[in-house]
């Protein structure tokens, strides 16, 4: 299986540089019978799409994306979903200056010794130009998951730099440019944006996302834990240094009384767990966090080397986002909708005729 | 690909529940010549293995591990290697009593939507006595790292509960019973966990993972980048709720200029990206944290309910660890030692003849 | 995924050497809730044990299958299934002198070009024994297949050298030790065997395999075809160099009006495909055929070469099937199940709800 | 894994419908630094285009294969290569007609039962037009194990319903309408197939697919065995029913004797098994035959069914290949690059530091 997929059911394989002439992806396994057009998924694009506010890079990308296959008089065929969308703005220009040096923080190193060789063009591959197709094939998953099962997958920005949210308002979530929840943060994300974006620097972010109405059973107890895929799909999101199911790191210094979550023929209690138990979903909200750290693309000179190993001053030019956190809730909302929906399907197969005799519980 | 395997090229499948006659895996991929006994994977074993101190479960298991295939005249073949540990110290009856009802915070009731049914016995599949085959299958995989790349891989234990390490002197970490490597934390650790036994309580702990001397190239850009796939592993380790790579959740509050890690030509000036550039190996130290809740199964009666739906109190009587955390140190070396094979192995099929043409730093 | 694994959905990895302590599989994707014991599985196994008659290697294995896991009180209970048979009847000696000879015909040249080593005992790795775990993780997923969804699989000999039955009496398959379902044919081939032995000579077979009752719509349009699979599982049986779905080879002298089978409203009017059409069954039988290839281990006399590239001439002793197709149709049965069952798996999980308003043909 | 991909390290993934807007794939595991251009890959696709000589389809495709990524300054970059072509000459209304009819002999029926509604323009998925996309893929390993490791891939036509070729004649395999390698028998080809179309026919076909200079050692010994895999590879070509590895059937009146391939220093004197031992190349020639049905879209009437179960005689109009055989030959040199690249690239992972002490024989 290729390094270029993810999912063993619903499988979502993707190519594509930045700078190429289109960026596209395979969605396999999509069941037949959805109705889907380029609309439903183009939504979560233009959530995602750069340019929308000046706390964004400016470059300029309609991402329109095109269905290619898999659709058949307005419905999906079960048969894959091929995706494209063509790169209009693209000005190579600003980037032949980084041709043979390796700007420091970024994969142009690692890149280097893995290839031999790269596509210097706005990160080539490593750009995250990349997640547009994540999010165009998780709006399938999204649109399936919702439809078919009551499923909803929502994100925001919990924390941008210093500033914390102190509440979650899911009505303004898109009505400002960071996805924050909280509306008392807004004009001081504004503020703290407009300062940052002077002084030359970048800044990290924290993001959380909640899957609500999922049910009880989804997931494997070993190595492809629900929790475990969660992981591997969030942190697959490019400038992600960590991530969180439930109450994540405040579990260290928990007491087991404090932490297991009580069930009563009610519901369950509390929820630090995250809505998995055991690698499996328990019907509770799945919650999970990401932290993404500051671009290193700054205009502030950085130390480091050319191709021939000499010390060098990279200043990188170029339209670029001071705090790549802002722009990825709807990537890692795409991401959490392609694990699920997965493991969905997983469920299906192998226990779709399980009574377990138990009341779902929330 | 099932559930309970876990690598592409180097493969890990295992199977076996807690109570039943045993446990084991087979390792696919491992490649022929090296020198491999028993005793090579014993090591690791005996450091996770319960009943060494009175700090974890009393349950005594020799995990007496047996090569059934994939070794000739003390040589692996290049074909897979099978391993089995038979469970000796099983108690049945201590369980017998939770047959229909739930625990809070386990996996019983997940499971039950799941499957419908499950082997209550010591949790069955989802016991973490699972892990001692994973802790198997990664000695061959560190044997092999070391030996033919001088890779080395070590954990410790760096936060348990409320106490924090200041220090880590490696030459101590194996002389204690927490994998502490601050030697003025040991006393206090010990007095801590003797008060919680009293008190019937558990708590969380913090792990730390490091690889040295990884080639950079290691990864895929995309799906399979290397810290996708650590996250992975390390939070399908049971009761992990966070991974964080290199500096990890602190790099919210950063800015770019402190957390890009610049370079020279005489090596990296920091590493907060925890040795991974956009999912690739720079040739730093790989750094990864878990944490890990505390257990669910105490003495101290929890609100649950029973398989017909009703209010029950369950109080887990029987052997059980209050810091699962204390015994996770090898296990986690082993996850990440089974996730570098893997990728070691995946570089190799596509860029052995790679020449980067520059320096490896470190 | 490891190159010791077969299946998607329900998959068997299996390990083991001819002359180790043991041979295993694990079974990974079986449903919960299906009464399974040895006894189900030792039935098969005893089918293809050898030593049950003169006909074929006189090595006495009682092959006795342990069930170590995914089995609770009588039933799966959806966790991996692993599975054990000891290795008791060895004599290495018998081997000893092939140390460093190269058996023309065998595995052993290829292999020591692929893995610089091998286990040489009685071909190690790549000895039919192996297929003894396929038979048992096939008998997991024949009973699966039966009861829950009536499909039958069952397979017989259909040529031995140079005799062709010209009838198929299921009834007597298992009452003669070929598998041959034509009772006129099996005097003559005790005398053609017997002819054989004293010659010292080996030959060939054909076996067929035929599935009914499996539901219309299982398998993939493209890669994963379901007659595509087949060919791989069957393929992979020892000294196996021909797969036929359908008529086969007879296809290339049809013309379309004789080869296409016409449908009507009470059923198809031939099944000259094999019941696959575009890679997907069409509801009727399912039909499939093999050619194994004469063993080459044989006490005549063969040239070959030595560790050091001499020439040399090769006397295989010990004990070998002068035609492995004998025993070939128990395990024919258990790859075309494996095949079958993980297709099942895989169209419930895509396409579980799928309304085709068309009738079930046969 | 998604049904549509094939390949572990060398995977490809297709997309697309007969009569959408476009056909594609992703090739993901190229190495690189090879030179890769659109001309690299057109050489085959036109090889494999209808409408080139009278005995063909006369539908009208360009064929123009776009790459969209994964090559950068005219040589691959290691990252996945993104390959488009467009569909031009459609007319959908030549099957308007069969909207609610299902053609004997196609996947009609057996697709409505997998998926409840298909794309019945073209036949949609299972369209042969498919195929395009595997030949440029192949294109792509052909191109690197030709210039990396010397191998060489070719097939041909040796019968043409029941017209054997006698000779092989690799000069003239191109320049004739049927890949056919005997200048004896092309004409006799021409006029059967003349008066094969007059009566509104179609025929079957077998094509033979030899590669040249596959190092010893490639595949492996249990499931994916590399004849395993290429029987996978061939018999997912539309319309094949049957795969052979060297000798194949002929095996089965065969005495051990003859078969066995014999070795001496020189080399070997025989290649019945068709240069594949216990699963693993020899070095020999790898030798490889499939057999082609006739296709079953014919304008002389056939019984069938419609969505409503009735009886309907089916009349299948537009443009056919009376023999899809004949195109087929660059189609199966094309799974044949793409599985011998897959098992290169999985030999480098595990064995490239393999030394086998023993001579490389052809």
């Amino acid at each position: 299986m290729s390094g270029n997929s993810i999912g063993k059911l619903f499988t979502v394989t993707s190519f594509g540089e930045s700078h190429g002439p289109a960026i596209g992806c395979i969605v396999d396994g999509c069941p037949p019978g959805m109705v889907l057009t380029e609309a439903d998924l183009q939504e979560d694009l233009d959530r995602r799409k750069p340019g929308t506010s000046r706390h964004t890079t400016q470059r300029r990308e309609a991402d329109e994306v095109k269905i290619l296959s898999g659709v058949f008089e307005g419905k999906t065929t079960g048969t894959p979903i091929g995706l494209l969308i063509e790169n209009t703005d693209q000005r190579s220009k600003d980037y032949s200056k980084i041709a043979d040096t390796f700007r420091p923080g970024h994969a142009d190193y690692s890149y280097q010794h893995k290839y031999g060789t790269r596509d210097y063009r706005g990160g080539g591959r490593s750009s995250a130009r990349e997640t547009a197709m994540r999010v165009a094939a998780g709006g399938i998953a999204k649109k399936y998951l919702k439809e078919q099962e009551g499923i909803e997958i929502r994100g925001y920005l919990s924390q941008l730099g210093p500033i914390k949210i102190e509440k979650v308002d899911w009505s303004i979530i898109d009505s400002n440019p960071f996805f924050c929840p909280d509306a008392d943060k807004v004009a001081e994300m504004e503020a703290y944006m407009d300062a940052l974006r002077k002084e030359g620097e970048s800044i990290g972010a924290r993001i959380e996302v909640v899957a609500s109405n999922v049910p009880p059973g989804l997931g494997e107890p070993i190595f492809d834990r629900l929790d475990a895929d969660l992981a591997h799909a969030l942190m697959s999101i490019n400038a992600v240094k960590g991530v969180e199911i439930g109450d994540g790191f405040d579990c260290i210094d928990s007491k087991g009384t404090q932490f297991r979550d009580e069930i009563t023929p009610d519901g369950f209690l509390s929820n630090h767990a995250g809505g998995i138990l055991g690698g499996i979903s328990s019907g509770q909200q799945i919650t999970a966090a990401i932290a993404l750290k500051p671009t290193s693309s700054l205009r502030l000179p950085g130390r480091s080397i050319n191709l021939r190993g000499e010390a060098i001053d990279v200043v990188t030019e170029g339209r670029h986002d001071p705090c790549v956190g802002i722009r990825a809730t709807p990537i890692a909302e795409a991401m959490m909708a392609i694990v699920i929906m997965d493991h969905l399907l997983r469920h299906r197969a192998q226990n779709i005729n399980v009574q377990s005799g138990l009341p779902v519980l929330r």
